[in-house]
């Protein structure tokens, strides 16, 4: 079996860390597997190193930032591979463009063009355990770039891709995909497996466990990946097309507490208002979520949606001018919201799953604000103060105590 | 005119220091030159490094070592461009094997093949300084190696030749080459010029300013060297092939105390003895320098030699057996020597600069233990605790007070 394991930079943050990993490789390369290990850069060395860039230009070049930041990697697979060197097995480190990593030209978020993955076939057939620098490639002036957030995830997925990889590994620290934040609801439980569009679904409601670019790219190349924790020895979850038939509605409530809602009340009800108002917000650069469009009492419109709370005051200020002019009521932008989202494939089957959650939350005297929902996710709005006790309920509600 | 500038880590230890190099390199820019920078790794980054790796695994394999390290000189050279952008000059970084920097595969002290220099000269084409990471390079095998010790200077030199660069200047934290060490000689002098020969005498002889594969490579092609300091801005010393003719016999007095001087005393007058010796010697790796060898009072003989002090045990285990056998009377070892050397090509026209030496030890009532000398050399051990005092005495001879 060809499997490609990734770890980020906490599971090699030190020489322990980084001599577990190697054990896990090691483990691996035991039971006759053909291993590619990805990592990323060691814990903090990503920050230090801006850090010591800001010192001497806040303003360096992307192209320069790119060259210094992928030095880390080259760090922590040197390392990795000297760790497993002294466990007794053999390893070769490589670089991004030594392993093949072509992409795009755009420094700090390249995207990935091709991977050549002929040296690291070359290097598995000398029966070595092959640890690549995630997080960079080479563009066609033959310059370092790097694949901004998650890029080693989406390097580990390339690679499994281009090589057809029976599994891509991704270590984390946590134990796999949950119903719910193990931390908050006591109820939530470990999923065995998961299917992509759930996957990414419950990453934009707000689970980060796995990062979209490389679910999304699993999906295209139908690359089997499983998330797992480096630090426990317990299977995790699968992420694949199909998932087992199981007695279960949905996989997962997840809360975003990162969103914001902002309103336009009591506007005119003129054609093309819809267009006008997101035409001004996506000028802004800011993406939209959750729209809602309501007739109000006098036969005026009111239009609400959702937006990063970061890009709240930014949203605010794209249509205070068009709000103005064309005489709306109000303006108004809320943040003490939180997003609460189910996942799940089942509800493309059935129809009562959105009703469940509508339930459980009036059970819970829970007021909602407004809902969107796409084929397999079903979004809320729900005041912050109630964020918490709202997964509770809705998990409660699908899972049971 | 173009200039190659090198930089070694304490040029560019931190923000400050890379910055003030960013300054020099712009001030010569601004005068119309074409630049190419090499550096090293930030001050103690390297043994940082290693420090990592010996925690992880005390024996990492040579290949990953040079992994490792070369990450060192990609952070600085990023860096450094950074900082001469903020000057407001363009500028680019390129690794060892984006320069055009080809090597044998000898991990760790690989050798230079050749120098395509072509990236560097497009990118001097759009007027950018050319900012490139000493001390690295590629094989045949696409994988990074290291030049070992001093290879930075190395670099440097391998870059102003593949391009017949105007000048190769090597900045330290000297001001240039002295006729003796400035610190604990009052007299001693900066020279304006020496020339390649001179400087390789006395770099053997104990006065580290440069690297002497980099002097013999700028020997070789003719390169313009010049060394001097990167925090005073003064002229510093030329290296060249001629130099001006001035009225010196010798341009320096040098000292070395890491050597130690092993004598087998009393050994019957066979023939093949030197052979036998130096073999043995030669076997355990071990360099030697001024061999005496001379026939005793009995008919017997003595050889003396002199090696680094480092390797003195294992020059003496290396004899004892053999010692033993022939029937040799002793096998000494001193450790408390200084080796005290003139250098100068004037040498080779006039006969009377060795007793000139001689003389002023004399004078100082030094007694001399052995002799050796080249061509523009000469070189005598003395007990160390006159060392001091012969550099003094020769210098003054020399060069007056």
């Amino acid at each position: 079996m060809l499997v490609v394991q990734k770890f980020g930079g906490s599971s090699v943050k030190d020489a322990e860390h980084v001599l577990n990993v190697a054990r896990i490789v090691t483990d691996t390369y035991k039971e006759g597997n053909d291993v590619v290990v990805v990592v990323s850069a060691q814990g903090d060395t990503t920050d230090d190193l801006i850090e010591k860039a800001e010192e001497i230009n806040p303003r360096g070049s992307k192209r320069e930032m790119d060259m210094l930041l992928s030095a880390g990697e080259q760090i922590s697979i040197s390392l990795l591979a000297m760790a497993i060197d002294s466990l007794g097995f053999p390893a070769i480190s490589l670089l991004g463009w030594q392993a093949g990593f072509e992409t795009n030209s755009k420094y700090s978020t390249a995207r990935i063009k091709r991977v050549n993955p002929e040296r690291i076939r070359a290097e598995l057939d000398k029966k070595r355990i092959v640890v690549v620098a995630g997080f960079q490639g080479l563009n066609k002036y033959d310059d370092i770039t790097t694949l901004g957030r998650g890029g080693s995830d989406t390097s580990a997925v390339a690679i499994a891709a281009a090589m057809r990889a029976d599994l891509c590994q991704i270590y984390t620290d946590v134990e796999g995909v949950y119903t719910a934040d193990p931390r908050k609801v006591s109820g939530a439980r470990k999923l065995e497996e998961i299917t992509y569009n759930e996957m990414l679904e419950m990453a934009t409601s707000g689970a980060q466990v796995l990062n979209n670019r490389s679910v999304e790219m699993a999906k295209k190349y139908n690359v089997e990946m499983e998330v797992l924790s480096s630090l426990k020895r317990v299977a995790g979850t699968k992420v694949k097309e199909v998932t087992k038939v199981e007695k279960m509605l949905i996989k997962g409530v997840a809360k975003d507490d990162s969103v914001a809602r902002v309103a336009i009340v009591g506007m005119p009800d003129n054609p093309g208002i819809a267009f006008k108002v997101f035409s001004r917000v996506a000028k802004a650069h800011i993406c939209v979520d959750n729209i809602l469009q309501s007739i109000g009492r006098d036969g005026t419109k009111d239009i609400a949606f959702t937006v990063p709370a970061k890009d709240a005051e930014d949203a605010v200020a794209a249509l205070k001018e068009y709000a103005e002019a064309v005489g709306a009521k109000d303006l108004v932008c809320e943040k003490d919201v939180s997003k609460i989202s189910i996942v799940g494939a089942g509800m493309e089957t059935h129809e009562n799953v959105a009703a469940g959650m509508f339930e459980a939350l009036a059970d819970a005297n829970i007021n909602i604000q407004t809902i969107s929902s796409s084929e397999i996710r079903v979004s809320v709005l729900v005041d912050k103060k109630d964020g918490d006790r709202a997964v509770e309920a809705v998990h409660r509600h699908f899972f049971g105590e």
